[in-house]
């Protein structure tokens, strides 16, 4: 049962569209603030799935588990009711035994949430451990296209 | 701003594809029982959209809310993290103020949840009020196909 | 660290307060209906608390778990942001495999939520098992103050 | 209907006391990472509440909502189900129309998470609003005893 991952990639950012329900709501009418980040991590699992790596996957082949370590978000404008946002995730770092995503909640052209993560690799008891090469690999062929967008809009 | 409807309708049957996430899971390693209510909140409201009718219009256009006045759930088979779930949605009825609806949230074929749902239109105020006519038309554009299956069985 | 039980048992009933934050609530300005299953399982925990049962010692005792089978809920009024509201916990039956539990969420005196739940004791791999003698001689403790209640109240 | 606020201040903070619940988890074992902002909002309104604030009162009689501009979390280690935390909330700053805040959740004398909030004072359009002299002066109330506890320990 190998169900496709959602969203895409496009010039090494990854797009993942979100429909806001009343669950994300609250009373003040607009979207929880806790739960931008629940709209994050749905992204960053996508992002994975697109790369070939699942939770359950990873946990079994490498013996390691991702897990936020330190989460920045700033609210810039609410999202509401029946909203369709885009969560972009963008890689801004993998190396040692963190890797470090920078990622937007936008509704059409605005921003409405921008966070950063550092999410760490960690042993199944919870121990620090180096990334997994083949997830290196993985995040590095998004990091590559990235790199290629920076040095086309260099000439 | 008019985004499309998830899901899609077959037979008189909405169907519509939930994600397993991390947020949707507890530590017993499955998806957490209330959880099931948010996937089947989902599936009524993409099953309203597909019908051009979405908690806003309504609310503007015809003065009333759709709240859910009770719920019978049958947990038959647990959902884990990763799964790809399906949620269908039926229309049992549709008479005065009151929309009963029959969901199942399956994996594949393995029926893991059977809902019953009766769903009372009120006013913003809280009185019940009447099914507004543009609403019960539209429910009943899937209910005709519906019946349209059963006398086709018939024959 | 053996932190005390919340709520008390009182005439066969286990009382148990919560206060309603903005996570609970949503965008129609009251609690959202899937957390009613939320506050109505912290009530369930804490009164097996009461008994001295926690999930990881019967787990781990009894190889045993409590999930929820079947839950009907019938929503009378809304909840609202900052209302404290009290969820009682009523013992109908333990015998087999099965628990039922008669749930009402109030505030004041007023019912707003009416839940009933058949409980079914399982495997941790899932197989339908005969409670634990243990585990039925606690919940007997509050069923026997509850049957003399209504022998008291029958002269 | 006047209930009282939940925790208490003690040398210019506010101590909070939580239940891990099944809700709060996920497939992983634990505390699931957005949990923690509910856990930490939770808090904040019962400290408010303590000074006598609650949102309806503050959004009655000043026209303006507290919303976090932006939170940041350092996730330490993993709470787990059953647990019993502490969350604290320390002021940092009130002026103009922000304040900042420092929290941790704790169990016992680990520090599991360490938050810090700007919250902005808003609107209910949106707008900034310098805060209103009476929140002002009642979150000085917990600033004054903190500023006290360092000069003392000055000497």
């Amino acid at each position: 049962m190998t169900a496709p991952a959602q969203g895409h990639v496009a010039d090494g950012v990854h797009h993942f569209p979100i429909r806001v329900y009343y669950e994300d709501t609250d009373a003040a009418g607009i979207v929880y603030y806790a739960n931008y980040l629940k709209f994050a991590e749905r992204a960053r699992t996508e992002m994975m799935r697109c790369l070939g790596v699942e939770h359950e996957k990873i946990r079994r082949d490498a013996g390691v588990v991702l897990a936020v370590r330190r989460a920045t978000i700033d609210h810039l404008a609410p999202a509401r009711l029946d909203d369709e946002l885009q969560v972009t995730t963008r890689l801004i770092a993998a190396a040692g035994a963190t890797v470090t995503l920078a990622q937007e909640v936008r509704r059409g052209s605005d921003v409405l949430a921008r966070l950063e993560l550092i999410v760490a690799c960690l042993t199944t008891s919870g121990r620090p451990r180096r990334l997994p090469p083949a997830l290196v690999a993985a995040l590095a062929s998004i990091f590559r296209k990235d790199q290629h967008m920076v040095s086309e809009h260099a000439h």
